[in-house]
């Protein structure tokens, strides 16, 4: 197993230097899901208000979550992330929206931290416009899905 | 059910007015799990590294997180928060990390999305400081728990 | 006339002094207006995309440019702002959009220039989001339109 | 005419994917107006108070204001500027102030909502500066007047 | 001597939970120093430039500054400050300028850490600005000097 | 004596242009010490709590501290630095700690101010974790101590 990159040999966290590293284009894409209350479910995606309003307040607020991961997590570098994509999935007989969020840059470091952050921000967003009516709603299976670009090549989960 | 309070009569979202609300103590205590392989969770928690850094890190940015939390969720305000306490708690069967945020505020609002972020943020930190050993790493069961303060009451989870 | 507040004997610029100010509900309401090409506003307003997406996204950062308001502007004091409303108003004729923006704060000081920044916020979105097609949209007219609460009494504008 | 490119097949907003552009120098021209009353104007430019230090402050928050654009602008990329120069021009016939903003970058996508940002940043700063003698200020004509670098070429406006 | 209240019993660091404190006015001043070359120091003072400019910027600079502490400082509460005041007394025999910084808040935490760091961000600046003539400047000396409110009562440093 | 950079030809302050200049590596090196109490001291380094929390806090800190320092410092352009690292030398004698700082970036300007950015918030926040129990702390000799890449050269202090 390799070692952990964010501890120096004393087990101090520091800040993985890629000052070295090559710039090239990284991609990164992460899922999570936002699982509800069948009526909340309902309401989101087909329910009496405008369709979609919700996923769109989220969308916005996942895009501008990943620019900020860099402030949000303290071992992040930060880079000029060139795209951030989220799309929605409600999955009706699960009354639960599936979240993916694909992020890309040309950089020395990849972006999977953007795009898990992206998913997390549009989760927390979904459930914020929800809590008036469902205290329960659960954020769920938040992970990297797939991985290109720079030295440790492409990873695709469970492939 | 009731109606959703971030979107108007025509589904536009909203923030809700709580002007008018009164000013009392509230409280939130969110809850979430880091899923690992069992040898990322042996060096996170009794490994060859100083035990508990990749801990000691991740609260530190889940207290900075929800600070944050009403310039990352859209229709949050901003509120003075007066406490947040993070607590980890490592299952070595089930080889993961449960998080635990409790925050306070004495305001005209409540502090779930503040508990929620908490977590989030603390969780993302937890995958950051092990992506490079272990990149199948995944966030799950981020939930409200307790909420106490306020017109709507105590809520406690399947209580 | 009355002496510039923000600025000391010296000719120094200061922060004003709220701190023995008394604590009262305070609102402000700001206007401004976005003119565009009528092609571009029939886009907005009525064409083969989905309606209002362009103004979806514009409210969102309204408002959350409210809430960022003491970050962007030197002197201005954080406030917790407890209800931000932004509404826009498409005038075909003009093909223009107007935008008002409501801010309420139960605080020492007024919330006139968290108004004024959800508008210039939201204005400067639409500009973004339609400059593909529009490089000569023009933001205009931001100006305070009302404003209630605090010692300075209510103002309104050409009242 | 074009199609948004800030809007996707559905009408949901979208970041502009930039990452296949190329880097360049590219670079963008703003201005906008600050209208007040003539005894306001007097006080700003030669009064009896230190000759320029409102509009000192406000080139400090617009070059500052420029820097938080991508966190203002949903859609706006994370950019690197290398430059942001801010001129105020005082017009005491028309007892205004006008702005200008010159923005310089080296990458992959343009700085237009940059120089529009420190203008309007500039712009709400010499208000909040002023509106305690002077709540009928307004800010005008905010726009884009020359863009060089990219794909689009050299805009001029008018030309 | 006390414990530190800010590591809990078993080390953890932690945020102080002010929840139940009472609300009060609470004010803090501190100070610092930037020591510069002979020549660095008059061309700030009085030299060819217009007076006073570095210090103009870094007064803005501090000030912001001083907002942003909750966001720098892990363990910061945010508060809604009321006033921060800068000074600066440029010693001409000592080529330095000294730095007092002075902050108030009606609130349940003081603003010790608000008015630090409004100094070492005022200096910081006079740093950036003056780093091309000389780049041998040294900041020093920031300490707290008085601290009014709240339970601890009136602390005046060597007092 | 060359001319201050940051102020243009009538004494404004402005941002330096780098658009011309070359990207190549660049680093910086800068140190600061936090001198308290002896029983201070003893409590941070060795004391009852478990050793080196406050410096895992302040080490955190500083190294987001210096991803903020462009939104800190006016004139500073926003760079994506590749590398921050913090080291503490604990000097019983002196009872202080020392703090160093190295940042590294390949950009077209240098990262002396984040050096020196991360050096103060590492410094205020060994302050703000120690203040319950001594208010006599001081921040003393922030300053830069060596600066490698750019058309200035290698610059060590006292060399």
């Amino acid at each position: 197993m390799k070692e952990f990159t964010h501890l120096d040999e004393k087990g101090r966290a520091r800040m993985v230097d890629v000052t070295e590293k090559d710039i090239t284009l990284r991609q990164a894409v992460a899922q999570g899901t936002v699982v509800m209350q069948p009526e909340t479910f309902q309401k989101i995606v087909t329910g009496g208000m405008k369709k979609g309003d919700v996923l769109g307040v989220a969308k916005v607020a996942g895009i501008m979550g990943a620019k900020q991961t860099a402030e949000l997590i303290p071992m992040c570098h930060p880079l000029n992330i060139t795209n951030v994509e989220i799309t929605f999935n409600p999955v009706e007989e699960k009354h639960c929206i599936e979240i993916e969020a694909q992020v890309k840059v040309e950089g020395k470091t990849g972006v999977e931290m953007e795009a898990l952050t992206a998913v997390a921000v549009a989760a927390l967003t979904i459930y914020d416009m929800c809590k008036a009516v469902d205290r329960e709603i659960v954020i769920t299976d938040i992970r990297l899905v797939e991985k290109k670009g720079g030295k440790s090549g492409h990873f695709v989960r469970g492939g």
